[in-house]
């Protein structure tokens, strides 16, 4: 029987090449983490005949780790499991069908690792069967092995997240570091040259008050956090299924409602300390609501750009943090001089 | 026997209340994720009596999952350990101490669980043996317990970089998230403040020359991604131990000379974008050379903080992405308004 599933896990493996070269990423599924089954019980054995059934094919097979054991029928459809300690408790007369759990969760070879991760997690699961779309074994998923996918997909979406190629190891070639970090940061540069722009369409106003300038760091610096805090939320919150669709207008209120408390106080603050240092209130006031209006921005783009991603069925964290602070750099500059420019006179 | 370490294990539980308040963190060692054995056996048995002792125990204790057992000898002090299924495929006449494995990698109740997760990682297991200073066995830490530990350890990294509390969740309570978010917004406000000197030490020069206010947010985003990227990397290869204090040396003068190497081209870039605009080669010399500087600088701090901070016994995570962003911020206005000042003549 064990001959027969091997055979099943090694044919489905054997698939045209050209065909799996479509899917870059189908590495990236139960199928390639799945390890072949070498022992399973029939469904028509005793308790005793399993004993005899393991011992023989451990013996044979040089196997001495075995767990959890998965019953099959003689199609080689899965009916069952049970931990081996069963049949070290159980009456040697009893039949296997009547001992062991017949409600096995089970996914196909293409189903996700991180799908598998999360069903592996959610039902303490050591192992998890994986079938064929007519429910025949074809190989299982040791939590051993998944362990490595937990750690690569944080891994992943820390990287991702600020444009570094998810396979670069720190102290890896000098050169797969530059192509994975270079294209990035060029898009950066262009996104850089937009907060650049804004700048320009403003330079008469900068030129009539340098001060302005000054807080154009701070502007800057505070949206790209807020942006950055509310991004790796969502970015780790949905790797983690902790949150569906569902949960967007929630979610977008929440932010937008953080981002307008926290500019409050931290644009009252900054423009007190403008106050005492250029003596205009019009100054501190286009400070303060600048700020808080770039952190009410920057909270609905956190949201906004990851369920956006993943709607364009992309990865959520795909280099997010280098567009979300780019995103409050432009609005932030934008709110922050054109408010400034609006009541100029006033400011002089 | 089991009921021996049940008792040795609650004991070992019952510390000074006010001594352990002392040790805020004491949630996050090996004792915290510990289960008590129920089971296990005693170096004198045979395989036979071991498979009596494991029936007896587990009809009257309801255990119905074993997988590995532990071997102690009379005085509870960890010989050993099998898998359940050397029970079934030995002779049912040997001694237990010939089939078990005699060497078990145990920890103690205080080893951090980050430690504990890459033992078992390393060593691939599924059951952790936890012991005290005298080698007897208190209790084991199970996989599917180190689970979480895997995904909160990440988890946590992930959120102490942006400055978010590591227990935050995005959909929790309104006021949870101002006070996990708020102190760092706070201190890079602060820090935001150094960067804003900076512009008012050189606000003559800025005066002077206002097309230089333009490439302000271009040289602090370069950085500032820059520094991210380096630090992120360093962050998760601290915590994946991929990365020792013996490769300080090399991660400083590889990340010294990419950030050279990217600051060199998209400063070239940069420099060039910038002759077609004010035709001036020496505000495009300036621009490329602090560009070349900055990155420089995003790269080592990105190195150095992490390790500064694990050297001061802190979380390399924390808040470091603040950090390293406003130093990029502060170093970067100081090299691109510095040498715009020495050169002001033959910029104007």
């Amino acid at each position: 029987m064990s001959e027969l599933i091997k055979q099943t896990l090694k044919s489905s493996n054997q698939t045209d090449p050209e065909l799996s070269d479509l899917f870059d990423d189908d590495t990236e599924d139960a199928g390639s983490l799945m390890s072949a089954v070498y022992l399973v019980l029939e469904d028509n054995m005793s308790v005793q005949g399993a004993m005899d059934h393991v011992r023989n094919q451990s013996l044979e097979k040089n196997i001495d780790e075995i767990s959890y054991i998965l019953v099959v029928d003689s199609e080689g459809i899965l009916k069952g499991g049970l931990n081996v300690s069963q049949l070290v408790i159980s009456e040697p007369t009893e039949m296997i069908t009547s001992v062991m759990y017949p409600d096995i969760i089970s996914v196909s070879a293409d189903t996700d690792q991180e799908q598998c991760a999360l069903i592996m997690e959610k039902y303490n699961l050591l192992t998890l069967a994986v079938t064929d779309s007519y429910g025949r074994l074809e190989g299982i998923v040791k939590i051993e092995d998944m362990i490595d996918v937990f750690q690569d997909e944080a891994t992943e979406d820390m990287y991702k997240m600020v444009g570094v190629d998810e396979e670069e190891k720190i102290l890896g070639p000098f050169l797969t570091s530059v192509k994975g970090r270079f294209p990035w940061l060029f898009v950066n540069l262009i996104t850089a040259g937009l907060a650049a722009m804004v700048i320009i369409v403003f330079e008469s106003t900068l030129t009539k008050v340098i001060a302005l300038a000054a807080f154009l760091p701070v502007i800057a610096g505070q949206g790209g956090i807020v942006g950055t805090q509310t991004l790796t939320l969502m970015v780790r919150s949905m790797a983690l299924e902790e949150i569906s669709h569902e949960d967007t207008k929630k979610l977008l209120i929440k932010e937008l409602s953080l981002g307008l408390v926290h500019g409050f106080v931290l644009g009252l603050i900054a423009g007190i300390v403008a106050y005492f240092w250029q003596e205009n209130i019009y100054l501190s006031l286009v400070i303060g609501f600048s700020m808080m209006g770039n952190l009410a921005v920057a909270g609905i783009s956190g949201v906004a750009l990851p369920i956006f991603l993943r709607a364009m069925k992309l990865d959520p964290a795909l280099s997010s943090a280098v567009v979300v602070t780019t995103v409050t750099d432009v609005v932030g500059f934008l709110i922050y001089l054109g408010m400034a420019t609006l009541v100029i006179n006033l400011i002089i």
